[in-house]
């Protein structure tokens, strides 16, 4: 009989996020225009269930807790003299450019910050052989960037010599950057951190995490989620509409998510009809009575199609290991699950002596490009002013999240520490059986 | 300096709902298959904040909580021998056919539940002279109809006689009831609830609160919230396009939110350019050199036109006392905010002198009937999948939620003992100043 | 037995638009890279039918016909001393925004026209006294534009002098004047030419028809129609909702349409299950037993609820004449028939003691607001390319549109003289008959 | 100097469509109330400019025409005996179900046809070895179905053998079969009319010609086409977001479009941005200086990035023959351009030392399976109209289409004998040369 899984003890008392202090530079009194400011003392507890906190046998005063996000009464850098740099890495997601508009309003409106810039190209735009020029940034020129997609900004995979990023930081003289990225350029994000550290340098380095797979521990959903499920539903859709159109038709959709079915599981959710969700965290066999095939065959006996759903990190186990390294953010390539199922299923059929016509869609690029949704775009904006009065109270090496609700800070080490996974036992995944009518595991 | 804002205290220990007891039934075994069960003594903290446990003083294990949803190991209805009933009340909202549909799937796929049937109209179904018949609902009839708005069984405003409703249950053999409503509908539930238990039958009434105003206490938000803000930023899109596109152009858009502004303080954020957001929580003076008439002449002088967001229950303080009662559900009738404003804006800027030309646009309706977005989709697939299991352990008397991310068990009478505001000390509101640039407080 | 309408006959051989001729300014051969002119002798006939053409008796080559547009052969304007203007009259419509792009693309790469300014506010952008500035405009800043609805050099409606605006395009030096406007401004257009021609300038003035209401005669349709017509169908969408989720429901949708019900038709053509449409092509009566009100009542009976679209125009014989006046662009003001019928509706019903519940919807500005869809992009495009060959080819006083899908000129006098609209008799109406079942005329 | 394009001669006076007619069936006086019949003289032109009228030499009561659609005075068949049958074969294409909604209504509506049934699954549905039932459909059956995309009938490709089809017609006693498909579906319905005919059968045939491609001869255009372009538009818009975002980025989408490039071309004039449209009409050269892919390069370099836009019938003569045959329909099978394309693009810039980014996006099924738009959604309600009276009136062998906006009737003959394409040399060509700014031909 299993409790509400607590999330993972993480051994800590609390996780404070790193501040840049400076004997030399004392905090400043904030002067903008506010009667909300974050109590520094305060925390939100990282477990929240009775059982959690009963059986950790502490004082509440030493329960694991994260700072919550907010304007700080006192702030460290002089916003008159203050310069920062927005960078984003990696692949695009839905609510990039609500981000980049987000931070340079908040500079500007709420702390005065004259000068902000733009990084071309992701952390290519630090280094001067790829001779990509830096970019103004302002209210207006960011006005209207949010109802497109991608960056404005452009973006690379891969990490750059942190060595020349704080050469061009120092350049520039940025006292403040903000790097949009996945888990790879927080990484980086870290090298540049203790790289300013070792010059003795005084530039915060506050991150926003992006993962169109919603994979970030201590993350409630990542931005660009909502919007990014909500299109994956729109492919599961034109699945089924096409295995219905068809004698014995079946419908195959590949979705986003190498590591966690998160994408997969709310997009099959969001449009009953799924027979099959198939995801990294749940391995499954294909053959044998209780296999995919026959589950399969089974429904399509019973309903004259079938729709599957498969996170490209799903069955990964199945696949010969081709040897295929790993890509420029140094991501594993995956072997392609898809055109494998397509082939496994279609000869099943075939062997079986059932005429069958199988679709198969792999929305991919279809769906990171596009704007964030209305929600996406509220909670990009509320991040992008978290990481903003971040920055400006000299946190560094950390980066801004919802947490139960909560606007946290969470310092980068742990948001890289591991990646949240769908809980194979938890009610996200229960709710998927009991959509698909799928066994707890295939074979 | 202000913490984070404990949710206020409720002076109790535990949250449990309700639960139907009878030592001529014992509860029986679950046989659905899942591996996941709710362990009976497990409690999801109502405070999770450091500052708000710690200044309780009391032992982890009598820190204030709230049953966690899901299956439980033992249930009290025999599934084989339960006829469930729905009904949904009151206005519409996003999402009411996917709620229904959820219901009707979990009953029979999970428990194998025979019969479920709709009553229609509201709570008028339930009396005999409006002459409305019952409705059977399979998975079969309710497949395709949360593709549409509304609800396939039809609503009506206010309460019926509770000895007549609960006649008609006996009647129909009826053992679970879901009522789909806001809060007068909870109070006709717990009524119900009240009737049923003075005439000893054993009737678990579980309800599913709507109200697309998000102003439901304990609850993140109430579903179809994101998809009625994700219309409303429409509208607010379609007042700014109008504003710009003529010299001094103005657009007044009035947004559902009688109590609670969080419809227009969301859509507000989804689209950055409102110049002012007024709610129920905020009152606004409209003269005086800080008031919102002179901030909208300031703003249309620097931008050549402004955009006035306003929830329909704001600013009743302005408004003269005509008198008007309530309405059917026993809601206080408003005085019209949107015409009173949009005469005085006018008024004013003609006595400046300046010609302008104001649009008003007030979206309600079309806001309501919408389907719901893949997000609320997926929010309805699982409250009704909480109710329902909620229902077969022997739950009464409460409704089901979202709390801190946390599906959970609330009694009634905690739901519907206060409203969800928009707290104008806390980050929600903050976000919409910095949006909008407006001052803390017109006037 | 009726034929094929035949549009009206205009008494002439002809149609021919007017061009700009001068003894001192003879034509030139065109640069631009295109395998494809236009003949300046063919013409597309008038009347397509052979009942149309056998009335007439005369040889085929003196049948009615209109000039094709495209690119001649021979230009009238050295595109390197050209300087153009463009200027958007009255109210919002989906497309201006792509239209305002597609002369500035054109001009720029097609003729290499090195300048372009866009007038602000429309006919008041002449006028120095509204102290509006041009606005330069390249295909750099028309880029993005289309991404939002609205005009983004601003609009503004009614006349202003003709005197003051052809000084203002002598001082500004513009050869090529595009208006993009509805019937009055077409009619200020007129008056800009003439005082041309008076003070024999060389400048061409070549209209982009707009009306939402798609009402301009020889037109197929207007651009942005299509776009109106589907929001329209979502605004009954939304009454048909409300109207089946409530006992007795009623959905009443006031649409836009003048003079012309072509929104209402389309509209409700789109979504099967309207039960009346009313246009200002076909009176109805209220009362009687044939009349609209008892019709709903029947409906009512039937189904459960009823949904009416009403054009704004429709049953302006019903209402008190108010003497109401018109309004700054000329128009008549109407009477306001919505709330006149939803009054009359509820009336009704109150007095035959049938308790009901009427939703109105009156989309209006959420519908001209909108960006242009696909269909209506491609369309804006060609139409922009039309008028800037025509313009080019010293084509004035006329406009650009599409009879029987081939893009041609109109000269302005043609397409002021009267306005489209539903043909009682025609097919449009006959499928609307059909898809309400409605009877050919109520009373 | 060209003169507008002449549609082909046909070389006969009048496209009179097919006629059932029998001494022993008088034809019958409609009944339907209407004011609004066709005159069985009348006659659309086939050529409406003087250019080509003038060229035939011809008095006006030669000219060749086409019959007007619409009810007509005298029927051929008694509805109150007549049973109807509807099957859709081929490839989905968006508004399928909402001509199978149009044609129930109004043969139920108008008519009052009391059987008509849907034959599953295109022409096997006819053959009693697959083992389709038919289905009953009422207007309660149909009256949600356009809420979704694909055929609630379902469909297959490929013909079936006539004879056993005509079996079955007489079997289930229908007297008019609707074919709603393809050129090789309407091919397979003059096998049915001339085996009808051979057998001395009363049953009429008649065809709504489907076709995604809108490649149908004397059709403005084919119903779904325009839902069909509008989403292809977002992929081009995809294509561009990913191209912007990285550094020398290329987008390639490859569109449907066999033998047409109307998709292409459309989407692409939708989305101003694309480098290069490529359709099947215009051979294309990849090397060279004037070829494509040194205009990519050239494009990258002024931009930054670079778009194309192929149908997949485009480049043929480049691809290697591999002898792959044809589909069930009898379709030449196609190579695949686009995967060859982004391979030559890849080594191409990898060959000129410069690094790229290409995204390859295919989205063939997700737009065939989408619901059709408004626009569709009236066209396909007034084409299945027409192609109701059509069948009543007696005509048999003959298509339902759009001629320069006059619904008219097309021997079948006449619409399988060529298929529609894009003019090089025309104004739609133009337009997009225009707005991509590409050579009149690469290479």
């Amino acid at each position: 009989m299993s409790r509400i899984r607590p999330t993972p003890d993480l051994s800590i008392t609390s996780l404070g996020a790193c501040r840049i202090t400076s004997p030399m530079a004392p905090l400043l009194d904030a002067r903008q225009t506010t009667e909300h400011y974050v109590d520094e003392q305060d925390r939100v507890l990282l477990d929240d269930t009775l059982a959690g906190i009963s059986s950790r046998g502490v004082p509440a005063g030493e329960l694991p807790g994260m700072e919550p996000c907010g304007p700080r009464r006192k702030i460290f850098f002089d916003p008159s003299k203050t310069r920062a740099a927005i960078v984003t890495c990696g692949g695009l997601c839905p609510g990039l450019n609500d981000v980049i508009a987000g931070l340079v309003r908040t500079l500007t409106y709420h702390y005065r910050v004259r000068r902000v810039v733009g990084i071309r190209n992701g952390y290519q735009g630090f280094v001067a052989d790829y001779g990509h020029d830096v970019v103004e940034l302002t209210p207006e020129t960011v006005r209207d960037i949010a109802t497109d997609g991608g960056t404005v900004l452009g973006t690379s995979r891969g990490p750059q010599d942190p060595e020349e990023i704080v050469d061009c930081l120092e350049r520039l003289h940025i006292n403040v950057l903000f790097v949009v990225g996945g888990d790879g350029s927080m990484r980086g994000a870290m090298e540049i951190a203790r790289t300013v550290a070792e010059r003795g340098l005084m530039i915060a380095v506050v991150g926003i995490p992006k993962t169109i797979d919603n994979d970030i521990p201590y993350i409630d959903q990542s931005f660009g989620f909502q919007t990014a499920f909500s299109l994956a539903s729109d492919a599961i859709r034109a699945a089924q509409v096409e295995a219905k159109s068809t004698a014995n038709g079946i419908g195959l959709v590949k979705l986003m998510g190498r590591h966690s079915g998160f994408i997969a599981c709310y997009a099959a959710l969001a449009r009953s009809g799924a027979d099959a969700v198939l995801i990294p965290e749940v391995p499954f066999a294909l053959d044998g009575d209780e296999g995919l095939l026959a589950h399969l065959r089974r429904r399509v006996a019973e309903r004259g199609h079938a729709v599957v759903v498969v996170a490209e990190g799903a069955g990964q186990e199945l696949l010969p290991d081709s040897g295929v390294g790993s890509d420029a953010s140094g991501n594993a390539r995956l072997q392609d699950i898809g055109p494998y199922l397509r082939r496994r299923i279609g000869d099943h059929f075939a062997g079986a002596g059932v005429e069958t016509s199988i679709r198969y869609i792999d929305p991919s690029y279809a769906i990171r490009s596009v704007p964030a949704n209305p929600y996406d775009s509220v909670y990009c904006v509320r991040l992008s002013q978290a990481a903003v009065h971040a920055a400006m109270s000299g946190r560094t090496a950390m980066v801004v999240g919802r947490y139960r609700r909560r606007f946290v800070h969470i310092p980068m080490r742990v948001a890289v520490s591991r990646r949240n996974q769908v809980d194979p036992h938890g009610d996200l995944w229960m709710a998927v059986l009991e959509s698909t009518g799928q066994p707890v595991r295939f074979g």
